[in-house]
């Protein structure tokens, strides 16, 4: 599949709201309420981050999204944080990878030295994995952080990746 | 100093945000920015959190402020996070561990199960020894996360401490 990635226009959001809600509802990835409204999703996705970016296929489709904000105010604004979703229909072929990748080179485009990652479901193994894969280290485990709506409680990750080189790196 | 914590009332509010202003604006120990306005302070600690706390010494100065929130919402939920100040003319006569006992509580009284705390900037060590007699792990250390106005780029830590007991403890 040939996949691009775009900025977010507004025409976008009721195609991709459906595919944001139908992750949330199922639970099992993200803290964000599976009744979540639509509001408050847009809020989440759209509103608060300094960007939001679509991937879509040889169609024009939607099969991806991902924002970047800064993970902290003031002092910790260097660090950025992503969420990502991909279609449940389109996964397995390498869209979050993409995703991560041009993820990484917006953040550092928009001035920021590093991206955390502050809550990876311990059960989400393929996202642990892929993450680690794009060089994202485990720098810290929440113990029984989240309630897996099948596994009962299960820990969370934080990951982080230094992505600015020079004398600023760890 | 007999110091009694009480729940924030709305007529706190002007003696109260002095308090806050002044920690921000050294900005050695927060993220939140240090030219943040009062509607700002405001929100982040009265208006956002579930439940706002302020220390009183014996002659009704407020002398100590916690907040209390979920860190996560959804599934993340019962992991509670709080932020605490100590005026400057009132540290190092144990308020700070005062507010840390009662905001267990308060957690444990709210339904939380657990405590994480996102940004301990590990220069401040006077708050990471405080918070791990309390019982506080460190678990996990984000590199170079804070840009400290001394010195420089520094590691934060998150910390994390399970406050239920029976069959839910890690």
């Amino acid at each position: 599949m040939a996949v691009s990635i775009r900025p977010f226009e507004a025409s976008d959001w009721s195609l991709l709201w459906p595919l944001l809600h139908a992750v949330f509802a199922v639970g099992d990835t993200y803290t964000f309420p599976p009744d979540a409204s639509e509001d408050e999703i847009f809020a989440l996705w759209i509103k608060l981050p300094q960007a939001t970016f679509v991937a879509c296929d040889e169609s024009g489709a939607i099969v991806g999204s991902y924002y970047i904000k800064p993970n902290q105010p003031g002092h910790g604004s260097h660090v950025c944080n992503c969420g990502y979703l991909v279609a449940k229909a389109a996964r397995g072929q390498g869209i979050a990878s993409l995703m991560c990748e041009h993820s990484q080179a917006t953040a550092l485009a928009l001035g920021f030295l590093a991206m955390q990652f502050n809550f990876v479901v311990s059960t989400n193994r393929s996202a642990v994995r892929l993450w680690q894969k794009h060089g994202f280290n485990i720098v810290g485990t929440l113990p029984k952080a989240f309630r897996h709506p099948q596994a009962g409680l299960v820990d969370a990750h934080v990951m982080y990746k230094w992505l600015a080189g020079g004398s600023d790196a760890p």
